[in-house]
């Protein structure tokens, strides 16, 4: 479908409902989202994409905006992953992004950032779980960890999500000092022995396979392993009482002795720093992920000064909201143009760690000012998750934290440039 | 129990939990809160308060701590009041507030704020409770609009919390703008009917009695009316998917020809004004509902920085870290004096409405502030509520918006100090 | 040259300096600018240009660094204008910027951006001049307002900069609200009689012609009006004590019955939206402006980290300090992709007034964050002009609200998005 | 004078000039400062002084309104200090400050804030010059290094300002890394031989006595020796091209052999920290210089915003506008609330280091974000020092970094309360 046409669409206002009403019946609280792609495209950043970028975008709104916007707040209401979407997400054809082979569709990093926005528009939670899938289980496999072997065992089945998996790396007492980590795999006979705990894997509560990342005890050194989600020994429970992604199942993992076959350990990852490398992209679509967030609240908050009056004007009649969106929408054409430098410089080869941190640190600190800002304009409507903006509040947290918190990414970046570490600290205790 | 007391009590870190763990046997999580009053009270705030509003503090202090605490994440997390809560709650002596007589405590506002805010650095949502009982429900009739019988009747089981009950002034159409509401009470033989929508009033769907707003059409002015929660054709739904202060059950109300006896008219509010000068004090103990939730989150902070260690150091050593902290602090000692000027400024009887406004406009802003810095330092486990700090940053939102938002705060200020309203915009369409 | 060459230039730390000893001897003070072209540009923005912007760019580069910043503290500190460098700044061939024909230069947006950018890096208020010179006076004349002959008659010259010109609208009751405009134009057999007063134009103390906005009597639309700078009655006077851009020779103006012939009525300007338009051009350069003006701050903090210890350790080994260049960097980043975008919009001949109002409004603010940041950075010796920072700092303030202030422009974009003018407030006094 | 006297005062708007017009003739630039106390004093702060307090504050109001304020955009201008005012500043018996005896006027730290406040509010140069005078140097003398003869032959003319003093602690290479000093005291017969280099002492080019700190090349420890102004080896230069303060004096000195008998080493400076604990008074009142600069700002803008008009409506009319001019009021109730607290601790004798720290930073940082509103809200007067702000915010970015930097004074805060020392970082090179 052509931009154009896209943009000519004229979607009257409310025609699109989700959630219930007070007297229980079933359709009656407006989706507070634009259709149309122009509302946050303020600069015609459409132009710097090519028309099959364009069109996988569209595909991919259509989706969100049909299938899973109408139905979204309970589920993070009840922090239930909506299992049946799971298909026809599947079937987008977007999963396994940038992976060339294997059946993946080997996007290009500007065209997967179109795909993961679009669905954190609608929904964060839904694109973490499409981040966790495609950019660090199935990348670590794919770009540099795996064998050949293991990428025609896995990546096929994968990229169709007819499998999930996840992807173990933080435990309970290593977050932002990740290389630290405690889990350890040792040899034995025909495989090896993985024991330790893990914190936070999304997905990892019903996923297929689980990328585990232990120190092999023989070299000290971090490598990556492939761990079959029924695994005797591999203790799996759901973290509860999040504010935050309420849908993504983060877990807590125990691993007591799970056996792993020699041929599921991915040679690839030698060192930590291995794994450092395979993480970049992913700090990059961790950035997109905010700038979907950032672009669904704007256009729900443009379309509800529109539609909400007090004093029987519209609030977007008042300075103190206008200067609120228009702040906003700079962020928005801020946001996306940083965050489709980066992809061209990824797709260059030339991207450093540095400026990968750079993008998710900067990015996603813009986008948490436009999110608060939103959820403002919103008044007593922006707490209840049927407005959409009180859902992409409280789920902007989590990606402000993960992928390397701002913290950590902005003392990355400072390595790079000036030389000079300061991430671990000097105690004088 | 003296301050000197209570300072030198050293509970050790880790002592107190809540939650359940992993494996769902009962007590593991920890209650990330400093039990010592000096923590947050950097320059002994403490000294300007007497020893009877010091030993009131102390006593909120260890309700809160220990009865409510432990068990509060998962009531937040089903969106379920405690109602078990609610006879111990009202024995404390403090609900009913500055109110004389008609067996109420007849506290200093300064008294006043320090339980409230109390109640708030555990749980936000227990303190609005409160608040609405309190100050909105409980001063509306004692303080300017009730009569005699009324306050004899109505005060003494609601200081108690042998009743509950609500306030409905907020209308779906009307929030900012509330003067315009649309709600309307007809003279009918033996009193009034009641027809129209009220949106948000908190404790309503349990409530005893609801204290209403609505224009008598006789005189076009607003007054108050108290309904009984059982009354035929009042029909109340709980509004459901908050992402904030879940635990308070705010309601859509219909009124369809509710009958209300004359006794039940209150006399005093004969204008919408009469109202908003009852309103001023909920704004400032609004205000000290953020200031609770902020020291709250500042102890919680100090305590996990001092417990949580990254590459073997307390993340208390992080420069990055201390800057939060210390700026948190700070705009703690400023909260807290701006809110006991507040206060004093009440008792003396010299508050303007203006006054009030500032209060709530700016405490409730840089609380907000001082939150998200205590979210970001929690990092990961600032996203599940165990940890305390997750629940009072979604919480904040609230505080932020009702009693008036930021914006109309500002703007009530502004007139007051400039004599120039441009609180009703001009539209140009 | 290319950009090659240029990366690779290896000048040491310290080569460079600029203003006078404590002893009182010439050289002695370090202008702390880097002279490497690759220190802001951390994401290779260079890319995006053509060899002849990069030339260009470097062309102007090497002249603002030496033959500019060696000298310019004192010009700042005396408040005067560098009158022996406009020669050279004329021979490099950018005045006129994007006016085709007429002895122009016919730059892209992009390529005229680059040079303002490098100037104002180095000294915003020879920027400014450029800017007064080229996108008011120039363009006003060339792009819409003047006839043929008026073109052929003053762009040649002044494109050389063998004349200097200014552009006289804002008068002393009328900033924001322009257009309200009282200065009058009155015809008279031959040409018109202009009366009233201007306040700021920017080189009017010195300009050989000035162009005038002034309201015809006869129509009441506003018109520009050619002014030689030596007419009778014409009474300018330079604004003193400034703090910011002091080498800027902004004047008030009286205008006591100055006669302009009839050729020198320029013809195209028949409205105040004829302005408006011409206008918009000039606030995408004031936005590069900032965009120089913060890259400017970035290299000497990048520098001066680098070099100054405390603790026997560089000030670039603080994490405090690294997340401050960090945030600059990143905001640097966004701004130049931000203004980049902009000139595309303009060179496809699409911009919309809207457009350039966001990218002044939102450029300058993340420019103002930045200069702050590199303020705090310099401590002590960020007051000092020698050190550049200060200068700037002080520089960015002008910036900030000329050709529309932040407030203005955001409306301005709110107008356009919204359908909806809240400029002009209501007062309800 | 009472402050119901004051209070009721009825300056007319525009009563009070300075400055040159633009025609040349001599008194037509409005002063813009409001001269009733009640303007900024929102919350009635006033109560919580003495009424000898608010006389005082009064007296320093008047003399500063009416002296200072109409000539003080020239000498800022010129970077010269108004000498003329010494006399009649040391008349009005509050330098010296919180000094007991010796001629010294012994005021409540309160007291002396308001003192310090008031005279920051016209000028911070000025007030700077009092901090110099009265709490680093006099204080450094009094309050513990000085012998009771030193006291007794230094105080009284001191106190009067017969005497100018200064105060060399910091040198080029040490900064925020005072107590590294390089500066050297040698033994000889008679007394000590000092040399080194010292940067930024205020008032040196012309004090009759400067106090300077220095290591004795015996003990190694940090003492402090009392200089005359017209020593054999001193060299004094000063330092030029400031855009802060610009009427304090502050120089390059150079000790070359500098003779100093012993009786004016100062016997109580035995250690760094002994000087470290006289410097936090001098924190507090830099805090207060920091209030008094954001008071003067926003009275400054009370009165614009009423008086200027846009589109025929007062500049107060503007919701954009009304908001900032609340949020620095709400700044300012708070900072001053702030300060005050502080004072009572210092006066209980409890005052920790800490806690003097906590109120430099804090406060400053809130008042540099007041002033920056304040230059918004000038729009293009806002540069021009003859309307007040624009010499307020630049003089704000030297109360920011001196008696320590924000970020200093914050990891001094947060040592106190976590009982880790971050400031010095690991440089991991």
């Amino acid at each position: 479908m052509g931009m154009d046409l896209m943009r000519s669409l004229s979607f009257p206002p409310g025609s699109h409902w989700a959630g219930r009403d007070d007297t229980g019946s079933s359709i009656a609280v407006p989706c507070f989202l634009h259709r149309w792609l122009a509302v946050s495209d303020y600069y015609q950043l459409d132009e710097l994409l090519t028309p099959e970028e364009n069109d996988l975008r569209i595909k991919i709104r259509l989706f969100m905006e049909n299938d899973v916007a109408p139905i979204i707040p309970q589920y993070w209401e009840t922090a239930v992953l909506p299992f049946h979407l799971i298909p026809k997400l599947g079937s987008l054809g977007f999963l396994g992004g940038i992976i060339k082979g294997h059946e993946c569709p080997g996007l290009s990093a500007t065209a997967y950032a179109m795909c993961i926005s679009e669905v954190a528009r609608v929904d964060a939670s839904i694109a973490s779980f499409c981040l966790v899938q495609s950019c660090l289980a199935m990348l670590c496999i794919a770009a540099q960890l795996g064998s050949e072997s293991q990428k025609d065992k896995y990546l096929p089945s994968l990229s169709k999500l007819h499998k999930v998996c996840a992807y173990a790396l933080t435990e309970p007492d290593y977050g932002s000092d990740a290389s630290s980590l405690n889990t350890v795999a040792r040899k034995v006979p025909g495989g090896w022995v993985l024991n330790g705990r893990k914190r936070w894997p999304g997905n990892s509560s019903f996923a297929d396979v689980l990328v585990v990342l232990a120190r092999n005890t023989s070299t000290n050194q971090v490598n990556g392993f492939i761990v079959n989600g029924g695994s005797p020994g591999l203790q799996i429970s759901k973290i509860e009482n999040k504010v935050s992604m309420r849908m993504v199942q983060n877990c807590d993992i125990e691993l007591k002795n799970v056996f792993v076959p020699e041929d599921d350990r991915l040679p690839g990852a030698n060192s930590f720093q291995d794994l450092v490398n395979s993480l970049a992209f992913s700090r990059v679509m961790a950035a997109w992920v905010s700038i979907g967030i950032a672009v669904g609240v704007y256009d729900a908050c443009r379309r509800y000064l529109g539609e909400r009056k007090q004093w029987r004007v519209p609030l977007a009649a008042f300075q103190l909201n206008q200067e609120k969106l228009v702040r906003m929408l700079g962020n928005i054409q801020a946001m996306w143009l940083f965050g489709w430098r980066l992809c061209k410089l990824h797709g260059s080869g030339k991207m450093t760690i540095g400026q990968a941190s750079l993008g998710k640190a900067w990015i996603t600190k813009q986008a948490r000012e436009t999110v608060a800002l939103g959820r403002e304009l919103f008044g007593g409507n922006g707490i209840v998750t049927d407005f959409h903006v009180g859902k992409a509040f409280c789920d902007m947290e989590t990606v402000y934290t993960y992928e390397g918190s701002y913290e950590i990414n902005a003392l990355i970046v400072a390595r790079e440039i000036t030389g000079i570490s300061s991430i671990r600290p000097t105690s004088r205790l």
